[in-house]
């Protein structure tokens, strides 16, 4: 069964712990993207000595392949990869929004083409629900309707929607699934307007879901637009209820997040990054292809902990980089995911210590943030 | 300082134990193929988890990128990849020999063009020792020029240059080298030809190496022609020195190898046919691409006890496969070495127990052997 306990609060932010049938995720939490059922480069057991507590998996790509009735035969998402530890699944609507010219929209729900082969398929609220009920994971999300943050009529409209099919998820995870085995989260949206973000709020719980998510950010709007969104939207939502916040996850993001209350996120930055040959670090990032890692024997970061800051020099990480290896790829995301998960740890005792806004403000002070920093949209 | 303890026979396969300055080294070995200084996509730690005791590189890559001179400056290449345990380093000879049409070919060395950027390059013995003088390998080898097996004049010829060339590389070696830190290899040539191997077999035993590989071999002769070499070889070279056989390792080829002496092989055969979807198993070889293993739950191989086979089934290998995730090369390439890690230790304890040859007689009674199972050369 699910169970959301709240352990202590430090300031807004929040720590908890959230239980699930494949058991307990300490809050705040950054999930790993597993999008084909593998959080890329990593062995289940290297995120297990990482400390990774939950990781997402994508529903558009596993209904497309192998599909969600082949999972489902072969025991579930969790056995299929081999992950005993809990797993969130969105409802695909993301994914299929992103499709751009692929895809057309109407009331009931989405008709698109594969972007594997060109064959045409539909997603309905139902639909989703029922693939991830095939999927089995332990957090399951609702099918929304997720437009560009900025016109008022198209994110109006498409609340109206993201509240219908809410409605319509709710009913058929009830109707067909086990809310014992797996929970339902609503997604409100709103864009960057906070009274469509407050009518949201509201139509959503009322529904009385177990879980809320923030959708519809970290697609496109500035960083001040995030945050005044988070601010104005986050306070509306039930306390004793854990808030995700909807592929987000650079290391300023997830302090600014928990600082406002978000108890959940996810974001395939750390993993991505990795594979373009960049390290994530406390100061900033690193692009380890650039020349002056040449001949540097130090490793990404003196006070890392992890296997790779243990073993290997930026020349060599430089070098696997360069040479189009995989150890460079496995190395690097081992590295960022330890980042971006050992934070989350500090912040989590931080707030149970009572000291996260001074723990907040020392690392956002020497944390330099990019250009490059805005926040990762979670793409194909 | 490197000595080579015999330990047992059994008919002619030997179980010995060769010291070097970073470990013992139990024989018969098998040695995976780090190129560019890494095995691709394995960890240090994982090799050490499967119990490689050595591993090789490659001269000619290192030599370009990111050079001999800057991982001498890094403190060489055990350092620089993290890899404690013996490495052997190949002379380049082959590797530049392969580059066909970029290549010239003199009584003194080989001006090349690296397949990299196209600039210009010259290896002779001296330079090819000096480079492998930087890496810090255990085991070093002799430059020698590698002909195709069959044509008598150019085997005989490539015969006297290797020779020539054994001279010099020694003379470089004992000048400007440390014996008690790297050990050098002398490579017998000869093609498929037994007067011709005799004669190579004589003239570098006289010069008195520290070991002895038997090259041009597993470079498109039958498997009948490679057996009858070794047959006609093996039985030449000093009892008290290791032989090691370049470029082979299929299952049948070691359990072959061992039967008639050899001492220590190398091959890229089982991590390349991971990144190509394939494993190794006790009965021959699964391309994992295959419908058939869509639904499968059953692991690689049910007696296998490495990570791969303990948690993932054929299905979701399968689905990494197909969906060119980095994962399904990282557990494919486990489970080869695995197999093959294994299978040396097996043929080593035979040995011992002195029951080898029931041993190699039950394993390539159930071994299925495909068309593709002839030796892969070492490419680039």
């Amino acid at each position: 069964m699910f169970k959301f306990e709240l352990q202590a609060q430090s300031g807004q932010a929040r720590a908890g712990v959230l239980y699930t049938p494949h058991g307990a995720i300490p809050t705040p939490v950054f999930a790993p993207v597993g999008t084909q059922a593998t959080v890329k480069a990593m062995q289940p057991r290297e995120l297990y000595e990482l400390g990774a507590t939950l990781i997402l998996a994508n529903t558009y790509h596993l209904y497309l392949r192998p599909s969600d009735g082949l999972i489902a035969r072969l025991g579930g998402l969790h056995r299929f990869m081999a992950w005993e530890r809990p797993i969130l699944t969105d409802s695909g609507g993301f994914q299929v929004f992103s499709l751009d010219a692929l895809r057309r929209i109407d009331d009931d729900g989405v008709t698109f083409r594969s972007h594997l082969d060109g064959s045409i398929h539909r997603f309905t609220p139902e639909k989703s629900i029922q693939i991830q009920h095939n999927l089995g994971a332990d957090i399951i999300m609702c099918f929304d309707d997720c437009p560009k943050p900025h016109n008022r009529d198209e994110v109006r409209a498409a609340c109206d929607r993201t509240h219908a099919w809410a409605v319509r998820c709710l009913e058929e995870h009830t109707r067909s699934g086990d809310p014992a085995r797996q929970a339902l989260f609503g997604i409100v949206q709103g864009g960057i307007f906070p009274d469509l973000r407050a009518e949201s709020v509201r139509f959503l719980t009322d529904l009385d879901f177990v879980g809320y998510a923030i959708g519809g950010l970290a697609v496109g709007e500035s960083k001040a637009e995030m945050l005044a969104t988070l601010d104005c939207t986050v306070p509306l939502l039930p306390a004793d209820r854990p808030r995700y916040l909807m592929g987000v996850g650079s290391p300023e993001d997830l302090v600014n997040g928990v600082a406002r209350g978000v108890d959940i996120f996810d974001c395939v930055l750390p993993t991505r990054m990795a594979r373009h040959g960049a390290a994530l670090t406390r100061h900033g990032r690193l692009n380890m292809r650039n020349l002056e890692h040449a001949e540097d024997s130090a490793p990404i970061e003196a006070s890392c902990t992890c296997y790779t800051c243990a073993h290997f020099s930026r020349a060599y990480l430089r070098h696997l980089v360069k040479s189009n290896e995989l150890l460079g790829h496995q190395l690097l995301t081992l590295h960022n995911l330890h980042l971006l998960l050992t934070l989350m740890r500090e912040m989590r005792a931080a707030i149970l210590a009572g000291t996260f806004e001074i723990y907040a403000a020392n690392f956002l002070a020497t944390y330099r943030t990019t250009n490059k920093e805005a926040p990762a949209p979670t793409s194909l």
